[in-house]
């Protein structure tokens, strides 16, 4: 496979967490969001959305979005599975995660703030301010879903809830965010980031990093 | 089964959908997003994510996120079916779902436009010029990523695309979005406002309509 991302974007961490947690071996093809490589033609008739990731199968599907990736992976790769299979239990992970990936990083993209920049005058120290408020919300809602009591957000093994966490988890730290009221996401991370799927996936352990 | 909702919330209306699409009779708590009743503690007990929609099941359990609970609905009742059973087939649904439920959706929340407006001085004319941006942005992706040739966004009957493609358009009209280059959407929307479970969950028919 051959997965179109960026060091940085965390929608792209996620998928490689992913990936690595299925044993799924792929090629990283680096799109350089600052640079705007997004907006490329050739990279727009992949993925119309001008986002990361991408991933292109072994036959050549493309697949966008990386929740609907990550779903897709799931389906067809059946260990470790990253939802539980009782459907209540799946909804409350689904939340979760969507916690972070509906209400946190869409508010917070990098084309959002570059819109906020060029065209409202936000200076570098209101983006600052942006990222903060909108992970402090989140972080707050998300530790409220969580049952308290296991080694990871839901249960002894990570699931989706925990690869939305530890890849926006990333940009929490990059734009200090003030982590005193949310301990049980730190335990959460340093546990995850134990792991070799999830070091593997780091923004700084990418080809593409700077 | 009772549904948390406000009227114009484009994601109490993706549920109220899909609950009509099932065949799920529920009873409607309006929470008026306006007047901050989501933020009321006994509200966010039940949502610690401050929004709407929230599901409570007959057995009292408490189900959040729009996506998760449509997901969840998907699951426990058979027919009509939101997603295709193909694996492919429905990584293609939900990534152009996504498209406007992650990329659309949350930057023109209301909460993100009251915070425009309280913090960084927007205006109204900004808060309008601010929907139609990413609204127009987004339903280019999301076009570009229909195969075409089929009554509704993927197919003959509606689905998860569909249900997000119907609540956002309910917004486009809303702000005065230029229509124009999404002649495929309007004629998408026709068709699925005259099935009655999509006329039903129209915010001007909700008991808190004004």
């Amino acid at each position: 496979m051959k997965l179109y991302s960026y060091w940085r974007s965390t929608t792209s961490y996620r998928v490689r967490i992913a990936l690595n947690l299925k044993g799924v071996s792929y090629e990283t093809v680096p799109i350089n969001l600052v640079a705007g490589e997004q907006r490329a033609p050739d990279y727009v008739a992949l993925n119309p959305g001008k986002g990361v990731p991408t991933l292109v199968l072994d036959n050549g599907e493309v697949l966008t979005q990386s929740l609907a990736i990550i779903d897709y992976l799931d389906a067809t790769i059946p260990e470790p599975l990253f939802l539980p299979e009782n459907q209540l239990q799946r909804a409350r992970v689904r939340a979760a995660a969507h916690t972070i990936a509906l209400d946190i990083h869409p508010v917070n993209n990098l084309k959002v703030i570059a819109h906020l920049k060029s065209r409202y005058g936000f200076s570098a120290e209101d983006g600052i301010e942006w990222f903060r408020h909108w992970m402090t919300e989140g972080f707050h809602a998300y530790q409220a879903l969580l049952p308290g009591g296991s080694a990871f957000s839901f249960g002894d093994s990570p699931d989706l809830a925990d690869i939305c966490l530890i890849a926006q988890l990333y940009n929490a730290h990059r734009w200090g965010v003030d982590m005193t009221p949310f301990a049980r996401l730190l335990e959460i991370e340093e546990r995850a980031l134990a792991l070799p799927a999830f070091a593997a996936a780091r923004p700084e352990n990418q080809p593409d990093a700077t």
